[in-house]
């Protein structure tokens, strides 16, 4: 497959609608489109914190809200990821003020999807492990509890796991869910939404900023993933079925597993790597390379991951029936090879995105 | 890679070393082919039979003793084999009375090679799955119980699963011997043994076989066996972590299970085809394609199988701790990842060998 070329006026090529060009015709991206990305990005956000309030953030998760909190997330990693990359334009002061904020309200937030999915991922593969149907696709009324029905189909062992996976994983969100509350009502949370309003209209560019490339700056960000790309195992991730990600499935370390951070790391340098290019797109960059699949596999690698610690965690659970500890087992093996797989899927989407660009 | 074009004179070609060739210069192979292949094969069973008895088949399993019985399994199984293939060439009453009794032999004299050969691969996979070094190469030592400094470096879990696989299967591994022993000193044996001493000599043909070709019925075999590929799943099977093997890892059904059944009937019509390109090259055919990775690959296929249902087995026993359980969970899965890997392998070298020959 070769790289996408996207065209710049197509909406929904990434970068945020109605974004205006900030590049002179024929010119270099300057620090015009950085101020316009953010200006944009920090608009966003507010909406989306706007839309969070009305929809009775307060309860829990109606689908309105939900989508409130995942846009409140995705523009503040967006004007967290957007600083770091092209720090040199910007206050050196706001950023290191701005930035830890963004971060601890975005992973505040994640938190509570995070068990929901986790949940739901651990569930399905319950299901698939059995050979029943799958879940009908209604995650919020199932996590309050109506999952009888469907333990008919399983074994013991396996409707055991799956009782205890719900309660931890419900247990886990719910506390996310009143943790992410009070920090949207918290004074911390108030003086950041205060900081990314100015934003919204104001953006603190250095005095340089105006005449500097933002090109390099992106460049040096796309370099900076492929030396980690570079440093990841994908001769062994390319060969099917190498068992390597659970060699430590048993071993005594705790989770998580520490082959899996550097495949972590090249995930957030993906997502760096996307704004940039945002930024770029937004300012008519001729050219962008996308990798929404090698994305897509990272995404689900971190997900694989963080379910098959669960899943380890919970046979950890004081007194559990054998049959229980049995399922878990099976359960964390089979997560740790969609990590596997996961890892030959950003193996082949890479390589393919090398050979479209070489 | 292409198929493989052998030398008929090359005795490492597969074919028993010093079989004469028994076609007419330029003709096609004949009964006397098979009868020269039978022969033969009868003969290596005497003397496997032979170093049995004198390298005292009644200790636990010396070196020599097991080679024996290996050799004994292999050319009971030829016999066996080509029999069938070649029916309609030899006397109708003789095979139907000389298979079932071979059938029943090596199958008797396979299952303790099986159960040593299952705590292996056993032992082998706690320690991968525990991130420690692979056990030294001496089976049986180790069998008989010295694997307590192995133990140190496995979890509680690990070192737990493996001593009860270690007491099951080396159970198992004991009452086989036992069954075997006893088989070896019956008289049902005693009769077979006779059999096979007149067909070193007297191989009983019908009547028409001397003017027969043996290759419409050898074609028969090779068709017997694709059409059996034919029927495999093999597009899944081809497609790297397609996770089918473990769909019904925690299902109520019993092991093992029924999708490993098709590829188990593929690899016993792998080995008959096998045979039958023997007894061709033996009678100097020009040409003989060779599957040997798929062959290994199903060898794999059926080994990964039983172990991962002696992991489940196992689970199953009363009163475990959980820990035990969820390693056991674990490594079934692993088990059951290897019987999809096997898959794949097969797969990629039929494959290959389809392209080869095309």
């Amino acid at each position: 497959m070769a790289q996408q070329h996207l065209d710049p006026t197509d909406s929904t090529a990434g970068s945020s609608p109605g974004l205006p060009t900030a590049r002179e015709p024929g010119g270099a991206p300057t620090a015009d489109a950085l101020a316009c990305y953010l200006r944009a990005q920090a608009t966003e956000f507010l909406r989306a914190l706007r839309l969070h309030r009305e929809t009775g953030g307060a309860g829990h998760g109606t689908e309105e809200s939900t989508d409130a909190a995942r846009a409140l997330r995705r523009s503040a990693r967006r004007i967290s990821g957007t600083a770091h990359t092209f720090r040199p334009l910007l206050d050196e002061t706001w950023s290191a003020e701005l930035c830890p904020e963004l971060a601890w309200l975005s992973g505040t937030l994640a938190r509570e999807h995070a068990c929901q999915a986790c949940l739901e991922r651990l569930l399905l593969a319950l299901h698939r492990l059995s050979g029943t149907a799958v879940l009908p696709a209604q995650p919020t009324e199932e996590a309050a509890g109506g999952r009888g029905a469907d333990r008919g189909n399983l074994t013991v062992g396996a409707a055991k796991a799956g009782a205890l996976l719900e309660r931890q994983l419900t247990l886990a969100r719910t506390r996310a869910h009143s943790t992410a509350l009070q920090a949207l009502g918290s004074a911390r949370f108030h003086a950041l939404a205060d900081k990314v309003a100015v934003l919204a209209s104001d953006v603190p560019l250095t005095p340089g900023a105006a005449t500097t490339d933002l090109a390099p700056l992106a460049a040096a960000a796309r370099e900076r993933l492929t030396d980690a790309v570079a440093a990841l195992p994908l001769v062994t991730a390319g060969s099917p079925y190498n068992a390597e990600a659970l060699v430590h499935g048993l071993s005594p370390d705790p989770s998580p597993h520490p082959q899996d951070a550097p495949w972590h790391q090249v995930r957030l340098l993906l997502r760096l790597d996307r704004y940039a290019r945002e930024v770029l797109d937004g300012a008519g960059a001729p050219e962008s390379v996308r990798l929404p699949a090698a994305g897509q596999a990272l995404d689900r690698h971190r997900d694989a991951s963080e379910a098959a610690a669960a899943a380890a965690a919970a046979a950890r659970t004081p007194r559990i029936a054998p049959a229980t500890a049995y399922a878990l087992g099976v359960l964390h093996a089979d997560q740790r090879h969609e990590v596997e797989a996961a890892r030959f899927a950003f193996q082949q989407s890479w390589q393919k995105q090398a050979v479209g660009a070489g």
